[in-house]
């Protein structure tokens, strides 16, 4: 392989371009040689070229079939990701893929069934891994010097409710928004989800219930590692995009609170004021964007574990699953059953 | 009635003692006059006596018979607590008693119903409602500026573990521990509760298992007002009292963070260092405790309802046995089950 | 010495009344057995008798001859502290002194004077050296194990300036204002000024200049030690009363922020509020006045040196004389030529 | 004008190196096409190459000669800045220069000069003002909703000492490092010095007296429009990058903190510990860095003025000419005294 990593990107959307961008300027060992997109315009063209892009095409397989190319990114509609995995899979191709990698359970284990075959790299794109914050404590738990961890919490608050158009292709919110929380809770608890409770509700927009999805939820989770868990979610905070983990454990507790957008503080007669937390994802998760592209050229350079693997692609969404059982029926619910009835394959 | 309020302590342990020196110093318009504690000896007389206390008494009956005393301060053994109500509402006294005001459910309503009879003044003594940080939470909901509450989160860890011999007689973490917090999220929220789901586990000290108890327990709750809530308890946070309440409205959120020893932060190569929460809550609850102690004397002056009535006695018990329910059959409980079951009159 | 300590109060005003409330609720060792106070009136009258005091007086002669009061707390006027002190010393009394002792240096030499003589103990009334913020920052620097101090600030600002009735007879800003962060400075550094330079004018409110004094002003200082230091006042922070130092050493930094009202903070699509500062001296040196008079009181029942020494009540009026010429003739003034100037016994 | 910007790098050394890189990633509007650096070697040459720089000079000449270049950013050793300036301005280029533009002010004038005699555009590197932080404290002072400044207060410490090899043709503690800070107060004051005072000592390492330089000092400061100031600098803060600034204005107070590396925060018994401040200029302005190059770029490209003007380069130097006599003579230092000294053309 050369030492810098060829890539192809698939998908040209809002969070492929900016992969793009990041892979061009920021992430010295990666090339991005080519983007497809069924959508190509000339828009996206001239920002390819401007990125120094040397192929643009609208079908990924010019992608696959060249051999130049070592890693693609699989940034398209969340229902095509299993198809190109698996695609690039056969390609032998290294794979980031976002995520989810899919809401269907058997379709998530053909695709990494296919990456297993192939002996690729996958790395799922759950980017919060890589935050300078949330890393802080899962570091601090990994390391041991707190103890056995008891109580894992995370608060996710988006800044405003995405659009109608947007919730109705969503898959939900436990598999678009909280999926991320799963993944979060199994990173810093270093440990696997056995039973959620979910508690939910429309509380911010009438509208959710038009497409059978909750905008507020509040769920609990068991560990094997006998932790427990809860996770809050609402779909407006308002404030900005609120993002806080925290690990009780044995000997103490290690949390982190907000990115701010500045250090400022007003005092005057009125009152005190200080900065919102960033705004959104964009913002508050640029750099761990920037990180998780590096982490994944690293792997593969390397010959490397991804940090995210197929597996972290999965379990998510089995959790996901059992969330939405648990809060259609009202009642606790183990993962196990949720094993039994989807998976294809057992773990 | 005088213009201070006269009062008499039934209980002279730590509680009671705390109560009695605040009258003493801190409430001008309270004037302890007696006490009574079937344990009294030495010590405790020197102490009522350094205090300026007229009579010491091993039978609170002397105290109920002293037609000058306006008001009780019932601090005894929790099983006490509702006949010493009773009696004090016979004897036309006003009754400020410690939570909780019993475990059996009858029993309160029988002690509520005496109250009422008597037409006395009844505080229940949840303190935390007295605290300046949750009671800015609390302020904030109330006024309606931040609009309907939507999530309710109460985090609420001991510093240590309290002695077995303590746990024994407790009532188990629900009724002993959470209950401050089962009151607090009925007045963040300003709503009652409708059903809890209880996860719970023996994660710190083996010991708890042979008194049937847990040691480190996360709650989720459901409000009439459409709210969802959550509360976490752990029975050893190591680096002191963790007392954080948090509400996140329709317009925004209030949270509180825990008051610290002190505000000072060393900075050095090895690392920044800054005080530890205050240790536990005679140190935290301070202010509080003389807070309340100076609401229920100026509720009798005034003639007004007291801040923390015997519904507000009645109905974290109520909480407590659902969510004990909840934990021991791993299932979501509804209020309205725990009310059928146990209230002997309808509320 | 009865194991209580036996107290007259000279002068009844509010500092005045603060300490002996104090005294009565706080200090379980102390006894305020008299008052005296020139003008003493129903009101006072009443004052003392709720706290329970034998004795009230006009003139304090009755105290200084009362053989069975071991100490006196001075918190009359300024320039009747000093004759005070002497009388008290020649008495054998103890002497608790509200600062600064008098402007003259003469007049306080000859106070230290009687006090040395008499061999009783005095303690002068710098109360922040009590506060538990900036006794941090002293502790840590004293312990050494950040090495040697290199930089010292103190920001001290009011939070609304006082009447200009107040203003008239205060001594202006370094002597009556400053002069507690140049105690405070020498707290913190452990060591003695020997230079300062100040800048230093009206901004505030045009009426300072009619009193010939300033409501806005930044100091420099030299220590003997080597460090080097600044402090800055202003009589109008508006917010509240902010009063926060720090220390930068050769190892680190320790600093202190001020302590707020709660630890509430609202997030809200306009913004994130907080509280305040807490409001002025009565609220944030609260606990630091018991903590002095508990001080005070053990150093007499231990036969131990005060904390706050007669020097130290000295050199901080020598140092406001030097800032005072170094602001009128624009100069950096060392303070050998302040204490040649108006030492009338070398130091 | 072409719609990109095309640059010329003078000076590939490590600030050199850091504006190429982000020109490159992170300006759109401009493009680096040819670098100048009289020590150009094979590794300067990869680095420029592998950005897409299409030249590499030894000799700067060559990019004053190419006319398709429109605007120059000068990064090498600052006693050569001054003739670069002239010769860019003589070229008709758009000058960005790093700071100081020289020690010498009558060199710095004859260069300023030619800038307005050539009528294009300079900025000067004072990145700080690019700080999302120290921003919000300028912008908030200029929108005079605090009313007039009073107190303007900047701390600055490096984490380590340089190299003594580097203090040697540094220019001294207050021409290298606190320009920054006299920057500083003149954008957050919006106003000019009129008069400084000097403490300095060398308190960190013995050997910058062998270069007749100090290691830690305090500056107050006057202003034109009566607000007072202070700088604290020290070489060894030894904890990271501490960086402060602090208005206080009549209606209030604005303040900024450090930015951390992350928001953790790990409470064990032991204590509470949290992260330390972003470790040097290269972390902590690592976006500032960028948004200069953009504003430069911008008002190119928009016919603005800059926002780092040459006379911003100019007044900085002179305060640091004050500063030095002040330390070395011990005295209050006016600048008018300076301005006669030392420019060859009055302001």
């Amino acid at each position: 392989m050369s030492k810098k990593v060829r890539i192809g990107l698939i998908g040209a959307g809002r969070i492929g371009q900016l992969h793009g961008k990041n892979l061009v300027r920021s992430v010295p060992n990666a090339e991005l040689v080519s983007i497809a997109d069924p959508f190509l315009n000339d828009t996206t063209y001239a920002w390819a070229k401007n990125l120094g892009v040397e192929n643009c095409y609208k079908n990924a397989d010019a992608i696959f079939e060249d051999l130049s190319i070592d890693a693609v990114f699989i940034c398209s509609a969340t229902d095509t990701h299993a198809d190109y995995i698996i695609q690039a899979a056969q390609a032998g191709k290294h794979i980031f893929c976002e995520k989810p990698i899919h809401y269907d359970v058997a379709t998530i284990q053909r695709a990494l069934d296919a990456v297993e075959k192939a002996g690729v790299k996958l790395q799922v794109g759950f980017v919060r891994r890589f935050d300078h914050n949330h890393k802080v404590v899962h570091d601090t738990v990994a390391s041991g010097k707190l103890g056995d961890p008891h109580i894992v919490k995370v608060t996710s608050r988006d800044p405003v409710p995405p659009t109608m158009d947007y919730v109705k292709g969503s898959g939900g919110l436990f598999m678009d928004m909280m999926i991320h929380d799963f993944d979060m809770v199994r990173y810093l608890s270093g440990s696997e989800v056995t039973e959620v409770t979910a508690y939910g509700d429309v509380l911010i927009d009438e509208k959710f219930k038009e497409y059978n999805d909750i905008d507020t939820a509040i769920v609990m989770l068991k560990f094997t590692n006998g932790a427990l868990g809860v996770i809050d979610n609402s779909r407006k905070a308002g404030y900005g995009y609120d993002q806080r983990t925290e690990v009780h454990c044995a000997g103490g507790c290690v949390q982190v609170y907000n990115d701010l957008d500045n250090t400022a503080t007003i005092s005057t007669p009125e009152g005190v004021t200080s900065a919102k937390p960033m705004w959104f994802f964009l913002e508050r998760y640029n750099n761990a964007f920037i990180s998780e592209e590096q982490a994944f050229i690293q792997s593969i350079l390397n010959d490397e574990e991804t940090l995210v693997k197929g597996m972290d692609g999965l379990m998510p969404v089995l959790i996901a699953k059992a969330t939405e059982l648990s809060l259609t029926e009202g009642r606790c619910v183990k993962l196990s059953e949720i094993e039994e009835k989807f998976l294809t394959v057992p773990l």
